[in-house]
């Protein structure tokens, strides 16, 4: 049996809640039926420790016994390995999982991270820079739209992948980016409306009210 | 005894030579000294074999036998998993690699790329968009200065994660943003004076200048 801890911030403000990266950890646990514990960690005090497990002094990471595992797609991969409802155990699906994995990271993340970062801080759209942004976002979308047109999950049926792929589209989805990618738009509706991702959600919402109640006491 | 082919275009203009993502497949092929054949698809015309393999119509891709695999960092834990010189196979090993391969590409590309692409189309730097792309950049090579300047590889001996943080970090030196990051730097120069990727950026030219002798004759 695992013995597994997720590490996530003890508090954040309100606007990146709901987004924070342990979500996705949160995600594969419930779909899996792990059991886990959540710890908190100072987001104001980011010390030896902390960089000791995530270099970058970001969250999440999570201790499998041991092992202490950065980096939400190197997580999932790792809880891939626990449960078959997370990445089919056969080579095929193994190798197919974790193409999409980094799919979704470093091909569609790479684009709408920018993307999602720009409307967020509402810079200017007459620039160079944002149609440089955009058009990478629109090109990777536009390739994506047939693939989930004609498939329901990423890699065979319903893996870690999609978790990242759903996570990453729905931010775009959040700024109206995928009004003309009606098949993305049904893929996050569809990995979103899972049992697991709306109690992963409540979950984090419920960590950093509770986080905020302790800061006014 | 894998069956490996490694799948680029056929041609490139000459600005991407030295840097088409087949070279980080290219470098591991000859870190392991694994047999492979290299095949090139049209870059000018991406039909439904090449979405086949590669649904965003970019190179590069891998078939091992049966198996086909896209994005550069799945190909690179697929060849690990192949040749203890590319990751060590002991569970720590593989989990070390793992995160890096995936530091390398969410964390510190996620940053890099926006920077090198908008220094190379010489996006102005008076803008609010400049400001958060370099100051991403910034606090990820924050970072990651310390844990380079302490340890020689980022997964206890020289992995795949080594090679794909150092290719990332190679197009950053380029445009000289390293230059207050001299553990980055010397890493940088430590991984490339390695003789696998001499001999990979050597076959990445001449693939390429031989397709501008079959263009011309």
């Amino acid at each position: 049996m695992p013995d597994l801890t997720l590490y996530t911030f003890d508090w954040v403000p309100p606007p990146p809640r709901g987004f924070v990266r342990d979500l996705r950890v949160r995600w594969a646990l419930e779909e899996a039926s792990l059991p886990y514990r959540v710890a908190g960690v100072p987001m104001d005090a980011r010390g030896p420790e902390h960089l000791a497990h995530q270099p970058f002094g970001q969250v999440p990471w999570l201790t499998d016994g041991d092992t202490s595992v950065f980096e939400s797609g190197a997580i999932l991969l790792h809880l891939g390995g626990l449960s078959a409802k997370l990445m089919s155990p056969d080579p095929r699906g193994r190798s197919d999982t974790t193409e999409w994995v980094i799919a979704a990271l470093n091909s569609v993340e790479m684009a709408s991270l920018p993307w999602t970062m720009s409307r967020f801080m509402k810079h200017p759209t007459d620039t160079a820079a944002w149609k440089f942004v955009d058009d990478f976002l629109k090109l990777r979308l536009k390739h994506l739209e047939p693939v989930l047109a004609n498939r329901e999950w990423l890699a065979g049926s319903f893996s870690v992948a999609d978790i990242l792929m759903s996570d990453v589209l729905r931010v775009v989805d959040g700024f109206e980016g995928l009004a003309d990618s009606p098949a993305c738009r049904a893929y996050v509706k569809r990995a979103t409306g899972r049992p697991s991702f709306a109690k992963a959600h409540a979950d984090q919402m419920a960590h950093f009210a509770a986080a905020d109640e302790k800061r006014a006491s």
